[in-house]
């Protein structure tokens, strides 16, 4: 049984889990959905009821029915690479290698749905809520008065984006903003807005999940709890990240959110106020974890090399691994 | 409560149901998201661990939580209207309004996340297969061996796309062509290609699935079964669309079909062979039906109707509507 893994050719983070995969003998099979219809083909045969399925990669064929895993990593756009490329030729790659993968009986490190539904911020923050994390109050609007109205009940605000990051060539993050005490908010009418209360944080918390593996680091406040520097990713400190022990109660709140939202591998971004309360800020499907990793020494790339690998498709849980620290 | 429907200005699809809700006295909002941020805007607030949202169209305002049902007919872009349009505010919007509809609470025709599934082809042929649909012998592939392997065991073949419909613009729907015999299939590594075996069909069949309720008809295959031109779309025929009734087996492993794919509305190509027996094309999870209501009378629109006004989250299954007949 083969783990297969979607992604473009540079990425270090897949290579560091391709590494335990080798070590412990795990036929692997990566791939760029790119380089469709030149280094990597398919083929699908639907006869008498029953499917047979192959994926072949730099000449490597793999059934798609002997695989047991699939890392969606980060792969690229569908015959992006081909010697024709066009939207065409994209949609036709997508359906008819997705449309094969789907329900192939692998387990997916995220399913393509899931990864999908959990990238949309509002409904992360309703799915939080339900999970009993802490909310920050939020708004997200396109209404002045509403967000007028907001502001007066919580007047120290940051603003962010909805989506993510901004699709521009190359992509840029949009950093998270403080909003400035009379703020007009005539604006918004142009465009949905995210607007949330200020957490006066004390550190930021990366807490990563694999499975049922939780992995938390945490990465103190460089400047004091008013700096104008509300986002970890532009915080100028140099502070490294941690390893930091995951509360119960977050512990089971994160293992109900993943559970409900179907997903296998999620980097949640916490801030940690005064009291040592861990605020949801969002929780990132294909979140980043080599910096965490090269922090804290915290063992991420070999549990996901681990997930890939388990044979069944059974998740047993184990015993008790929500406290995480560096082995 | 009310019926959301989400559809472009000019849809007299939509325009049909909505005659029905308004006859019936549902309240209905109508909005297009690519006027979002233009004639429609949105909000939403979490606080305290709860959500209030609202949407507002042409001034009317409705709250996400009084929402019965959603149809997704034939949205626009989201923000494709707005004065600055661009690809970020298309993300922002997109994440925005559809994040926060998603887990609503209402009752979707169909749910985005089933719709998106529903319309791989390769994953439409092995569900048909599983509930017992008797599928065509397929073949999806960019290896020419495999092609010419497939025409040997199968060699009256029809070729037509992976994923449906070109996106040019206007979009331009492929047509399903005959496989000349001694083809040459080198090409098929420019691109997945889809052959299937030809059915001599006698009739086609589109059966419509709006809840549980089939709703058939049957069409008369003007040439004889012989003929070149295989895809109805392109019949030159004149033969009406008739009703039909659903043999019981059929009837049975459709409903099996769209429960499994969670689909509330779906709209099934079959081809009926020499024998009777209805082979499954494809299922459509936002196929037209305008064209089969005014041949047959079926009362198609008044049964999506029906069902988007249904107050329940629940889907009670009628006794038996699996006959469908013009009423």
């Amino acid at each position: 049984m083969t783990v297969l893994i979607l992604t473009c050719e540079e990425d270090v983070t897949a290579d560091m889990v391709v590494v335990h995969l080798n070590a412990s003998g795990v036929p692997v099979v990566r791939l760029d959905p790119a380089d469709l219809t030149g280094s990597v083909a398919l083929s699908g045969e639907f006869v008498h009821g029953s499917f047979r399925g192959h994926l072949s990669s730099g000449g490597r064929l793999v059934s798609i029915g002997g695989l047991r895993s699939v890392w969606v990593r980060r792969p690229g756009t569908p015959a992006a690479r081909a010697a024709a490329p066009s939207a065409w030729l994209t949609e036709e790659s997508t359906q008819a290698l997705y449309g094969m993968l789907r329900d192939c009986g692998a387990r997916w490190m995220n399913h393509p749905d899931a990864a999908r539904r959990a990238r949309h911020k509002p409904w992360q923050l309703r799915l939080a809520q339900r999970c009993g994390l802490p909310v920050p109050a939020t708004l997200i609007t396109t209404f002045p008065r509403a967000a007028r109205e907001f502001a007066e009940r919580y007047p120290d605000l940051v603003v962010k984006p909805v989506s993510g990051t901004h699709p521009q060539d190359p992509p840029r993050a949009v950093p998270t903003s403080r909003v400035p005490p009379e703020a007009d908010f005539s604006a918004v009418t142009l465009g949905p807005t995210l607007l949330q209360r200020r957490v006066a944080k004390r550190a930021d918390v990366r807490l990563t999940v694999v499975g049922d593996r939780l992995l938390a680091a945490r990465r103190a406040t460089g400047a004091g709890p008013d700096t104008d520097e509300v986002d970890v990713r532009f915080d100028p400190s140099d502070e490294p990240w941690r390893p930091a022990e995951v509360p119960p109660r977050v512990a089971e709140a994160v293992r109900a959110y993943v559970r409900e939202a179907e997903l296998a591998y999620g980097a949640f971004d916490f801030a940690e106020d005064g009291d040592g309360t861990w605020w949801f800020l969002e929780c990132n499907q294909s979140g980043q974890f080599g910096f965490v990793e090269v922090d804290t020494g915290q063992p991420i790339a070999r549990a996901i090399a681990e997930w890939l690998a388990r044979p069944g498709n059974e998740d047993p849980a184990p015993a008790d691994d929500a406290r995480s620290t560096a082995r």
